[in-house]
C-alpha cells in the first residue's frame, strides 16, 4: 500500500497538506517521467494537467456532493457553498479528490477552487464514426451526450505556478477510498455517545424550556444523548458574541448540571464570526481577515494567535462540561449575498479569501478539537475541505430535500466524509418517519428542531413510530462503533455508495440512493412520496432486516414496506443492543446476535474501549454465531437468534 | 458627453472592445492619478481594483440577470451560463458593466469571469457601534445584513496583469446607461416586422405542417409576421449539419415561396456547433477550438475562415430568404453536465475557453450578421456578453418562470440587452393570458412552441383574447419603433427599469416588477397567481390604458384587472395603429393618436425608414394632438382621441 506524490511545477506553500494530521500510509515521491499519460502545462489561467480516461471508468468523489454522484463527463468545480443548488461542484464540502472503478484515484493538494473536467473529447481523440446515431434524435438527446470512446481528463488549478498531486492506485475501488483516509490520518475516532441521538432545540429557547424539553425525553423515555443549544444561548449573533445570553440563561451553570445528572451531553451553536461586543474582539484584530462577515471579525484559524484566544476562551465552557459544537456558516454562499468574505480578502497568515475559504471549515474546527482537549466527541460543522477523515465531524444542510439527503450519504463516503440527514419539520407523518427512519441509518442520528416549539413528533401523531425508530437506532450503536474503527484503522468508511463495494457491478454504477451501513447491511431509504421502490441487491443472498425475507442478488427488487427497506448479507452475525436511554461510560450493552443464513465460521466484531477520551485501549472482541459470554464490561450477549 | 479610460497595468489583447463596433462617444483615457479613490494592486489571484461605494448608492447591471435585480453588497461573477438558477452573476448574458444611482458606471473590459464585489465591509473602515441592533435578533437576521456605513466595491479580474477600466460619468443614471450604449456603438437598428408576432413551430414539424400552421394563422387573422423553424429543418442537430432535412422538408424551396406570399418572415434555428456529417466539418478543423461538443467542432467566430466559412455556406439560405436565425446553445452551462467546453480548450485565435465562453454568442452572431449582409432583422440569440446594445438579437431562456421572466425584462436594459419574455405552454387559460400580456409588452413577442403540437391557447379556450392581445402588439408597432431609433441614436433602452429614471426615488430601487416601455407607458405585468398587485407610479399624473382611469403618482396602487396594468403618462400624444396581419415593405399604418390629460405642446415622433434593409433614409415625424394629416408612405392619421 503506497500512495505516489508527483509534484509539478513550484508548488502553493498555503495547500491542504500543510494543515491535515499526518498521513498513516506511506507516499512516495514519483517523477513525472515515470507517470508517461500524465501531462501538464502552465496557462495564463494556471496549471492544467491532461491524461486520458478510458471508455467505462466511471468517477465519483469530489466530496459531498449532493446534488450529483456518478461524475465521468460532468465538470466539477471545488469550491465551498452554503447553498450548494446544482450539481456544479459547489458543496458545503468539496474535496480535490477523485475515485474511479478502475481503482485509482487522485487528490490534488490546493485550496483553489480546482477545476476537473471529468472526461471531455477533444477533437484528436474523437471517432466521428461512433457517433452517427445522433442524427436528429430530438427527444433522446440529452440522455446520448455522453461519449462512448477515450476522453480527456483535465484537472485544471487556477492562478498557481504548480501543484502536487497524490496518486491512489488500490487493489479495488474501496481500497483506493481507504488510502485516501488513511492519507488524510485515518477515519476519525468518535465517542460512543455520539452514536446516540442528538436533540437540537429551539433556538429562543430559554434554560427552563431547555430543561423541560430534557425532563420531557426522559419522561417519555425517548432515547436522547445529546442536547443541542441553538445560536440563542450567546448574547449576540450572526456575528457571534461567544458569551451566555444573561436573560435566556442566568443560571446556565445550574442548567449544565441538571442536564449533567439527567444524561445529557450539551452540543453549543457557534459561528467563525467575532461580533464587536465579544470579548474576543479587540484581541483577535490582529488575527483576523481585512473584511468583516455580518460586521464581525472572521479570525485566522490558521493563526496560533487565533487558536489560542479561541482555547483560552472557552476554558470555561469546557469546564462545564460542554461535549460538542456546531461549527455553523463556515462555508459561506454566493447564493445568498453578503455571507461570506470576498475572495480577494487577505487573511494574517498569507491566505487570500479564496484560499481562506476552502480552509476555513477545517481550521475552525481543528481549534475546536484543541478546544476538547482529549475528550472524545461528535459534533457537526457545516464546511469541509480536503483531507477531513480523522475529524469526529459530522456535515450538514440548511437544503431539505430529503432525495438530496440520502444522496448526500452515499456521496460523503467517497471523500472522508460523514453527513447526516438531519431531521427537521415535516410535511406529513409519513415525511417525518420516512426522514426518521433515514437519519437512523447514518452516522449520526440527529433531529434539529431549531424552529420547531416541540418535538416534530408530537403534533403528527407518531411518538410511537419515531420512538421505536430511536430506540433501533440505539440497538445499531455497538455494531456502528464497529464500523468507525474500521474506519479509524482500516481507512473504510462506515457509510459507503454500493458502488465502491462492486465497481465491476454496472448496476451500482448510478446507484445513489441505496448505501452499505457498515459491512452487512445495505440501507435503501423511502421517501413520504414514494409508494414502492425499486432496490438493488448485489450478487449474494440477503435478508430482509425486518421480515427477514430472503432475497437471491445480482437483481433489483420492487419493495413496498411502511418500515426502511434494510437487507442483512447472508451469513452475517449482527449484534443489537437492548436499546438505552443514553450512554454513559460504563454503559454495559447487552447484546442480542441475529445469526442470517449459514453463519459458520462468520464473526461480528465489537469494540470494547473508553468510549468517552482518546486512549490506546481498544480491545477487538469476536463473536461468532456460538458466542453466549464474552469477557468485557462494555458488552453482554443475551441471546442468539437465527434468520430464517 | 465623454467616456474615460483608465488604463491599469498591461491589459490582455484578447477582451470585448477587440471586438466591438466602434464607439460612438469619444473616449478620453484617463491617468490613474486622475481617479485618487481607485486603487489597484496584482494578486495571486489577478488585478484587484478597489475604491469606497457611497452608503446610499445603488447599484445595477452586469447584464441579464434573471434573478437579482439591486445589487448593491452583492457579489457578481461574470460567466456565462445556460440555466442560472440563482442569483450569482451566472446569465445568458453577464455583462461586466455596472451603473449606479449616483449616475456613474464601469466597464471592465474583459473575456474573464471578472467578479464584482459590489459594497462589503472592511475591519479598517467599518463603524462598529452602527450595528449594535443586530444583537439576537434571529427572525430579522436576514433583512439586516446589509451595511449602512460606507463599503468597499472590489473588481477582481482572474488571470491578468492588467485591464481597461471605462468609466461613465453621466448626468444622471439614465444619461450613463445611454453612454455605455453609445460607447457600446449605440442601440441595435431593427426591422420594422422585427417588432411584430414571432412564433416558432414544432421542432419535429415538417414542411406540410409548417404551411398549415402559416395558413392556420392568416385563416384566423391572428397576426403573425416571423415563422421560426426549430432544429428539426436540419438534417442532423445537437451538433449540426447545416443542411435541409431531406425526409422533412424534401421541398423547402417551395415552401419557403409559399411562406414569402402569405407574407411570413422565417427565421432559422441554428446552433455553433458542427457535427461531423456538416459539409462545414472538414473545412473548419483549422478554425476550430480543440474540444468537441456534442461531438461537434466549437469554430472560433474571431477566425476570418470560420466567419467566411459560415457566410459561404449561408448564401443558399438566404437566396430563399431567410430573415433570421435563432442561434442556440452558445451560452452553455456548468450545472447540465458536458453541455460545452472546457476552460482549458483552446481556440486558433489564441483564446482560451473562458475567454471564448464570454465572446461566444457575440461573435456567433457578429457571424450571422454578416451572412445578413444589408438585411435588418430582429433575431434570437442565447448567449451576449459586453457591448451589445448594437445587434438586434435578441435574448431568451429556457427557464420559465413568469417572475424571473418579468425581471429579465425590467434587467437587461441596463445593459445594452434585449430579452423576451416568451411564451411556451401555459398552466392554465390565465397563465397563458398573463404570459402573453407581458409579451406583446416587451421588445419581442414570441410564442415559442417548439414543443406544442399546435398553438398554445386552442386548447385552453381563450383564442379570442389572445388575437386581441396580438393584435394590440401591432398596434403598439410604431410607438416601439421610435423607442428604438431613440436607442439607436441617443442610447435609450426601448424597455428599462423606473430606477434608471428616477434614481432619487427610493420607491423605485427595488422595483423589478414594473419597466418603462418607450417613453410614455409604465407596464406592471400580473402572473397568473395574483388576483391583484402593488404599483408604483412615480411623481406625476397617470392614466390607465385599458381604462383611462387617472392616477396622482408618487404612491402605490394596489390593483385588480383582468388586462395587464399598463399606465400612459399625463401629457402624452400616444401613435396606435390599426392593427395589420403581418408588416410589408410598403405597409402604411392607419393611426389614431391618443392624448392623455393636457397636451399641449407635446409631440409624438414616428419614425418613416426603409424598415427592411440598412438605410440612411429615417425621417422623424413629430404629430401633436391636432395633427391629421402627415406627409408620410408609413404613417397616416385617422383620428385624434383625448383622455379623459
Amino acid at each position: 500500500m503506497s500512495v505516489y506524490r508527483i509534484t509539478l511545477g513550484t508548488p502553493e506553500e498555503l495547500v491542504p497538506t500543510k494543515f491535515s494530521p499526518k498521513s498513516k500510509i506511506e507516499v512516495t515521491p514519483l517523477s513525472i517521467e515515470h507517470a508517461k499519460e500524465l501531462h501538464f502545462k502552465q496557462t495564463a489561467r494556471g496549471l492544467l494537467v491532461e491524461f486520458p480516461l478510458n471508455p467505462g471508468n466511471e468517477v465519483y468523489g469530489f466530496g459531498l456532493q449532493l446534488k450529483g454522484f456518478r461524475q465521468t463527463n460532468r465538470k466539477k468545480t471545488i469550491r465551498p457553498n452554503a447553498d450548494p443548488i446544482s450539481n456544479t461542484g459547489d458543496s458545503h464540502a468539496p474535496v480535490p479528490f477523485f475515485v474511479t472503478t478502475e481503482g485509482w484515484g487522485i487528490f490534488v493538494d490546493s485550496a483553489r477552487y480546482v477545476e476537473f473536467n471529468c472526461g471531455y473529447t477533444k477533437v484528436s481523440t474523437a471517432s466521428t464514426a461512433a457517433h452517427s446515431e445522433l442524427k436528429s434524435e430530438f427527444s433522446e438527446i440529452y440522455a446520448k451526450r455522453e461519449a462512448s470512446y477515450p476522453t480527456v481528463f483535465t484537472i485544471d488549478v487556477p492562478h498557481v505556478k504548480g501543484v502536487d498531486l497524490y496518486i491512489f492506485k488500490g487493489e479495488n475501488m474501496l481500497d483506493c477510498i481507504c488510502q485516501y483516509n488513511l492519507f488524510s490520518g485515518g477515519g476519525c475516532d468518535v465517542s460512543l455517545w455520539g452514536l446516540g441521538n442528538l436533540y437540537r432545540c429551539h433556538l429562543e429557547f430559554n434554560e427552563k424550556q431547555v430543561l423541560e424539553m430534557a425532563e420531557k425525553f426522559r419522561k417519555m423515555e425517548i432515547p436522547c444523548d445529546i442536547l443541542g443549544l441553538e445560536p440563542g444561548w450567546q448574547s449576540c449573533s450572526y456575528s457571534s458574541s461567544f458569551v451566555w445570553d444573561s436573560e435566556r440563561f442566568p443560571h446556565y451553570k445550574e442548567t449544565f448540571e441538571k442536564l449533567k445528572n439527567m444524561g445529557f451531553k450539551v452540543n453549543l451553536w457557534e459561528q467563525g464570526f467575532v461580533h464587536p461586543s465579544s470579548p474576543l474582539y479587540e484581541k483577535l484584530l490582529p488575527y483576523s481577515g481585512d473584511y468583516k462577515v455580518w460586521d464581525g471579525l472572521v479570525p485566522d484559524f490558521s493563526t496560533d494567535g487565533a487558536r489560542e484566544l479561541f482555547v483560552k476562551h472557552h476554558e470555561e465552557l469546557q469546564s462545564l462540561g460542554v461535549k460538542g459544537y456546531k461549527l455553523d456558516e463556515c462555508d459561506g454562499s454566493d447564493y445568498t449575498g453578503h455571507w461570506t468574505f470576498p475572495l480577494c480578502s487577505e487573511f494574517p497568515s498569507g491566505m487570500d479569501g479564496e484560499q481562506y475559504h476552502s480552509l476555513f471549515g477545517t481550521l475552525f474546527l481543528q481549534t475546536m478539537m484543541q478546544v476538547h482537549g482529549r475528550e472524545k466527541t461528535l459534533a457537526e460543522v457545516r464546511n469541509l475541505g480536503a483531507l477531513a477523515s480523522s475529524y469526529p465531524f459530522v456535515l450538514y444542510s440548511d437544503l431539505y430535500n430529503h432525495k438530496d439527503f440520502i444522496r448526500g450519504v452515499s456521496n460523503a463516503g467517497f471523500s472522508g466524509l460523514l453527513w447526516s440527514p438531519e431531521v427537521r419539520h415535516a410535511e406529513s407523518k409519513e415525511d417525518l418517519v420516512r426522514r426518521v427512519q433515514t437519519v437512523v441509518f447514518s452516522v449520526q442520528s440527529l433531529i434539529n428542531a431549531f424552529y420547531l416549539d416541540d418535538m416534530p413528533w408530537i403534533d403528527k401523531d407518531c411518538t410511537e413510530e419515531i420512538k421505536a425508530l430511536l430506540e433501533l437506532r440505539m440497538a445499531l450503536v455497538p455494531y456502528l462503533y464497529t464500523a468507525f474503527y474500521e474506519y479509524k484503522t482500516a481507512g473504510k468508511p462506515p457509510v459507503r455508495a454500493l458502488v465502491c463495494e462492486h465497481p465491476e457491478d454496472k448496476n451500482t454504477h448510478e446507484l445513489w440512493d441505496e448505501y452499505y451501513f457498515g459491512d452487512s447491511i445495505i440501507v435503501a431509504p423511502m421517501t413520504a412520496k414514494e409508494e414502492s421502490r425499486k432496490v438493488y441487491l448485489p450478487e449474494g443472498q440477503w435478508y430482509g432486516f425486518f421480515d427477514g425475507k430472503k432475497y437471491e442478488g445480482g437483481a433489483a427488487f420492487e419493495v413496498t414496506t411502511a418500515d426502511i427497506p434494510v437487507f442483512v448479507k447472508s451469513g452475517t452475525v449482527l449484534p443489537l443492543a437492548t436499546p438505552v436511554q443514553y450512554i454513559e461510560k460504563d454503559t454495559q450493552f447487552e447484546i442480542t446476535l441475529y445469526c442470517y443464513g449459514n453463519t459458520e465460521g462468520a464473526v461480528a466484531k465489537l469494540i470494547e474501549d473508553n468510549g468517552f477520551e482518546y486512549a490506546e485501549d481498544a480491545r477487538v472482541l469476536r463473536v461468532n454465531d456460538h458466542t453466549l459470554t464474552v469477557e468485557s464490561y462494555r458488552y453482554g450477549i443475551k441471546e442468539i437468534k437465527r434468520i430464517p
